[in-house]
């Protein structure tokens, strides 16, 4: 076993149109644009076998986030009642991982491209994975 | 906003008779126990609406992977060709985070017991949302 300490290296980063928080969209189907996940090249032995067509989760590091909210009004709307962040997808909690299920749909060496992907522009890619439900055995 | 670097606070703990890595199953539908997310009571505000009923996923840090594996034979099985390992859920990776789909069956407090829960006892909780599918408005 290596070193196991909590502190997370980035794979790789997001480069997107978007640029700018207040105006992501709050999750991928709601209009976010395609996104390219530059991966560090050194990590190419990780990426080799992502294809177009693959489905999957791609963990980002939130790093616009406030750390220290720890209930949050659900989509901001201050109708809704302040709800504890672990029953919510905001991006401000303890730690900001995002999480966005897409789908490949181009891959050119170390640089994947994405459809629809509410993560902005330099955001840190801490990880990939295949989506939880199509692909359970690999 | 407040600090945005790379250290993960772990916001609870595994509590699991789980113990044996080398014994947990690969998959939480794989015949994993039920268990209980024993979370920090000073993040009480943030746990606070989990009910019982509810799907989440629980984002942990694999405590005892090897961070330095960048691909993998699937599933342990030689016979698959090495595969990068984010076209894998293999645990080691360069940042060990498991995903983990599960349902809430009890609250206790600051503790709450799942279904199914294929990481071991001891194992950091970094983070916990609600199901990416069921419930897309929260």
């Amino acid at each position: 076993m290596s070193d196991t300490d909590l502190l997370l290296r980035p794979v790789g980063v997001v480069a997107s149109p978007l640029t700018d928080v207040d105006r992501a969209p709050n999750q991928g189907d709601e209009g976010a644009p395609d996104a390219d996940l530059v991966f560090d090249p050194a990590l190419a032995v990780a990426t080799h076998d992502l294809a177009v067509g693959d489905v999957i989760v791609v963990l980002t590091w939130l790093h616009q986030s406030d750390r220290d909210v720890l209930a949050v009004h659900p989509r901001d709307d201050d109708r809704r009642p302040l709800t504890g962040v672990f029953s919510t997808r905001s991006p401000h909690r303890p730690n900001p991982i995002g999480l966005h299920e897409v789908v490949v749909i181009g891959v050119h060496d170390s640089r994947v491209r994405v459809r629809g992907l509410e993560a902005i522009d330099g955001t840190p890619i801490l990880d990939v994975k295949p989506a939880l439900t199509p692909i359970p055995d690999r």
